[in-house]
């Protein structure tokens, strides 16, 4: 597995574009994007549990749930297309549509993603004069990705994009991706959206299944504040251009496969998380020697939801009674008096606890140990061997003032 | 049912005192305090559901499910005994003991609170000191009450206190109350502390059953910051000195003292929002026309939690987006386009959303509606007749600041 400089037009056969066509405010932010594979692809998507789901979020989860096959994935930032109504669903299916008829292709083959804004209608007139150019533009060059991974963003303060190569049966695969993160733009919460190209050959519903078993220790382990977009969307297409032996069982090609596509997962919500709205650094959480990983997920995801504990990280503050009550209300069952919490980073480690009680442990060490870009703590509860990773960032006055400023 | 102008020193029976033993840092801050009943009083509690309890949660929850009665309540702020293994239930045993011996009472019959830094053991001399010099200057009066409310205190910018007068069988029966709200101090997470004391005459088990319906209703749907404590409590003591004919059963006179007492936990818990860390509006959520009570409080708590809702109710932001994301991913089950969600305070209501769709609503109307210290935000679900109201308040750059700062 070699991690190479590209994004979701490596693999072959795919091209992308991304462009503005007018639905942000202001006049220079691309807004609009578009990822195209020469041939049908299988395709996978997970996507949010809000009860709320935005339209593209219907649309895309019944395509994925029936067709099984994509070529083309458009995606606007600006307006979220939640909370529209049959007017916002009829709009994703005319996207699909308008880009089905342009690119010549199956229009039920067509999946849609909007990220920004909720309440607000697509201004369909803008998105298919953007349909037709991205079509023009389309690429395989490096540039091409990288417009469109810079045009799906809102709040966002980078672009997120990874690329690998593995082997797989004697034949070179690669695996793209480009992702967002949670970002607000005027007025409503954003998105993670996550997108995934792959010149892989394998079976839909392994495809489908090696993204699910993917998502639930990645994407679905990073929290920025807690709140749960109504339009969270991950998709893959895999075109079976790299000519593999195809990959239609649970062997050693599909885990190959599976493993590079988890650490894809992993880095793209690494990313997310460190560019979460306002933060100053990647919290990552470590729970260790659980009875279980469900038991072990819920622990990791409760410490780093923690508002007091992400205003600690943000504090430099080795604040491990924050940690430890974090742990306690997550409803799981766990014994305090058998907890060892541990601080790092690229300074160093440090033991805060011990069996329940913090150590002799020097104030000054820990600070400058939760100083540097990446702080991870580590909570050994002592029932077993199961782990599991959540990340988060801190919380700071900036995520205040990016969500409280109207307007902004 | 009056309300006065009182505390926990206006029942009949009841002193109070609170002074400074020297447990904070600083010179001026008081951090003791202790109600005293003339005889010994039926007792009942509710406590944190945090798996992390702390010792003298521990100690007062084995009172009042065995013991039943208590004569004292004995609170210090500063420091909260969590997290101490043994040697802090012990400090909270002898400081039932200390207190016990000074008063001349039984020690199985003192309850014990603490808020305040976890992981610090108590500092016994000063705390024996504290509970002698309590013991001497003990009063029923106004000010005794009040200097009691103000010792409870951590981050809390001003006390919290309550009286009722009501008749119960044509006799006069008197309610009293302080509490404390959800504060930091060094360098952790604060608790939430309510003592109530009354002169009814009530069984021990009505009065159990009393204070725990009302809890779920006013204390149970506060929320600062989501993070629940590891000491909070909630303490009644009932010592039958206004003379009232017994509270025996559930008939009326039960019902004209609950509603009493669900009176004064809806104020406390009102003001523990309202005066949470950073706060600068109380921000009340009403869900109306649910299937189920439960579904009702699941849903308001969702939206009074949400970060993103809390940084809009900060910035006067009409952000209907964000209440109707939260409610999607609460855990409940709704159609989102039956929903009507309205906004109002003193200056007016305005309908921001109808069936899940934007009203053509006036922003800045809404925003001069959202302005006043106490807004409301009420969802409509048109499911049923069940409603449920929650009380959490804004997230402002204060919350963070108060959180972040180290050693502050």
């Amino acid at each position: 597995m070699v991690k190479i400089d590209g994004g979701v037009t490596s693999p072959k056969g795919f091209k992308a574009a991304g462009l503005r066509a007018g639905i942000k405010a202001g006049k220079t932010n691309k807004d609009m994007a578009m990822i195209y594979s020469d041939v049908p692809a299988a395709a996978a998507g997970t996507f949010t549990k809000n009860v709320v789901k935005a339209a593209p979020v219907l649309w895309d989860k019944k395509l994925v749930e029936n067709e099984k096959l994509a070529q083309a994935v458009v995606i606007n930032s600006g307006i979220a297309n939640a909370c529209t109504g049959d007017e916002g669903y009829e709009n994703s299916a005319k996207t699909a549509e308008i880009t089905g008829n342009v690119l010549g292709i199956n229009p039920a083959q067509v999946l849609v993603a909007s990220t920004g804004v909720i309440g607000f209608t697509l201004p369909m007139d803008i998105i298919e004069k953007g349909v037709n150019e991205l079509a023009k533009v389309l690429g395989d060059s490096r540039e091409d990705s990288i417009a469109a991974a810079e045009a799906i963003l809102t709040t966002d303060t980078h672009k997120k994009e990874i690329a690998y190569e593995v082997e797989i049966s004697g034949t070179k695969v690669t695996l793209g991706a480009m992702c967002k993160g949670s970002g607000m733009i005027h007025p409503n919460m954003g998105t993670m959206l996550g997108f995934i190209t792959t010149d892989a050959d394998i079976e839909q519903e392994l495809l489908d299944k090696a993204l699910k078993s993917c998502i639930d220790d990645t994407f679905n382990m990073v929290s920025v504040d807690g709140d749960t977009s109504t339009n969270d969307t991950v998709l893959i297409l895999a075109n079976g251009m790299a000519g593999n032996k195809k990959i239609t069982s649970e062997d050693a090609d599909y885990e190959t496969f599976k493993e590079a596509l988890l650490e894809i997962n992993t880095y793209l919500a690494k990313q997310i998380a460190q560019d979460g709205e306002g933060a100053t650094r990647l919290f990552q959480v470590d729970v260790v020697n659980a009875a279980s990983i469900a038991q072990a997920k819920v622990l990791a995801k409760s410490i780093v939801t923690s508002n007091l504990t992400k205003c600690a990280i943000y504090g430099k503050d080795a604040n491990w009674g924050r940690i430890l009550c974090a742990m306690g209300y997550s409803g799981a069952e766990f014994d305090p008096y058998k907890v060892d919490i541990t601080v790092s980073s690229e300074k160093g480690s440090i033991k805060l606890v011990e069996n329940g009680k913090a150590t002799a442990f020097d104030e000054e060490t820990a600070t400058e140990i939760l100083s540097p870009e990446v702080v991870i703590a580590t909570a050994d509860i002592k029932m077993g061997e199961a782990k599991a990773t959540a990340w988060g960032c801190d919380l700071t006055y900036d995520y205040v003032k990016i969500n409280a400023d109207y307007r902004s």
